[in-house]
């Protein structure tokens, strides 16, 4: 059997103030620091060995990560990062706060920008300094998409994908225990391939910020089931919290 | 120009208690956190810029690491760990107080234990919970050299200049700037390597803990000089501080 994790990162400072956050690489808030520890109780009570973990480029993520391995007494383990599990970005709307931005283009605009598969939020300027280009992090790598001006869940995925395909999937066979702590966009097109979700139904698929989401697999790489490591009270709360950030 | 910064992690729990620690996978103290924080802020202000880094499988180095690449805004860089890079095995003289040692075995052996090139603190029985060949950290390593009873120096010397020559080195050669984050004779190995200095010679030199030690290279690789980043009264005080640790 084989067993991935799936970790949003803890409650980030601009999760707290409700601005749109995709590439800005703000840290954790103490809720979020707390969110991570709790996570790492979790998933060392329940008996995970993870040999291998992924995280993004962003530290929020990588904290996370590195709050519940330390939980864990996993810090040893091998960490590889990658731009490709980073946040969906968000283009000009970065830095901005939701309910305003929700007062100035309508909810449904905002919903759309948020949720829609295929709609990219207004561009970021390439001369912009906030601008991947302009950042150290993404200057070396070849593949443009690591420099995006914005992007629709469509693009997230599109660069997500293949990175699953090319390494997490195999180091997933190879080890059999895995953790992913990323964002709420670039694990929802993780959770869309395995579960095979519609294009439509991602839309309202939310992911909570710190609660760890485990996938089995049998022996051939098929899925056997999915779940959340925490009560279903707790759940149902964080999911509805997520999806009434755009909420007027 | 090439830069090397070697950092011996900042004080831990049982650098403060006075005891052998080894590969005894001890936590830092509260003012090695400190320590770790200033050698970031250090770092960052003389504008070190790190593309890789490495460190050792213990939790002491690989924090120390995590905050100063926090402090400097490289969380995102890649981190490679390597049980070659821990610190020497004491064997069973871990976790016994120095001094205490030293009443029992008189300074002269403890300081033959601590610093002799070639001389092996007693072992520690195969049996033992503590032994590595007992950690899964180093278990599916297939060099048994990943689970020592007790180490000389030189075994620990050994088992890192092949990794120095394999990866380390030529990673340097390919990022221009990296950071390596391990323990006071694991590090101790590279500097003798470094600098040429003999196995007799070894034993005198100490390596303060927090303080960043640079290593700049010319274009063939040639050691041009070698400095550590703190004014020379403090660096006195630590390295006697240091020294003294294995006096009555």
């Amino acid at each position: 059997m084989y067993k991935l994790v799936l970790i949003r990162h803890g409650e980030s400072e601009w999760n707290k103030e409700n601005r749109f956050t995709g590439w800005t690489d703000v840290d954790l808030s103490e809720k979020g620091v707390q969110e991570a520890h709790e996570a790492g109780k979790q998933l060392k009570e329940k008996g995970f060995q993870f040999k291998y973990a992924y995280t993004s480029y962003l530290k929020r993520a990588i904290k996370t990560l590195d709050i519940v391995l330390e939980e864990m007494n996993l810090l040893w383990i091998p960490v590889e990062k990658t731009w490709r599990l980073n946040e969906k970005h968000y283009g000009n709307l970065q830095g901005l706060n939701k309910k305003e931005t929700v007062e100035k283009f309508g909810e449904e605009q905002v919903l759309i920008w948020r949720r829609s598969y295929s709609t990219r939020p207004p561009q970021l300027d390439i001369n912009d300094q906030r601008h991947p280009a302009n950042d150290v992090k993404y200057q070396g790598i070849s593949d443009e998409a690591a420099r995006p001006s914005t992007e629709a869940l469509a693009d997230t995925i599109d660069r997500i994908l293949p990175y699953w395909h090319s390494d997490i999937s195999k180091k997933l066979q190879e080890c059999k225990e895995v953790i992913v702590a990323a964002h709420g966009n670039s694990l929802r097109g993780i959770v869309k391939y395995l579960k095979n979700i519609s294009d439509e139904d991602i839309i309202n698929m939310n992911i909570p910020t710190g609660i760890p989401y485990v996938f089995e697999f049998d022996d051939n790489m098929n899925l056997i089931k999915d779940y959340y490591l925490a009560d279903p009270e707790t759940l149902k709360k964080m999911m509805e919290a997520v999806a009434n950030q755009g909420k007027k």
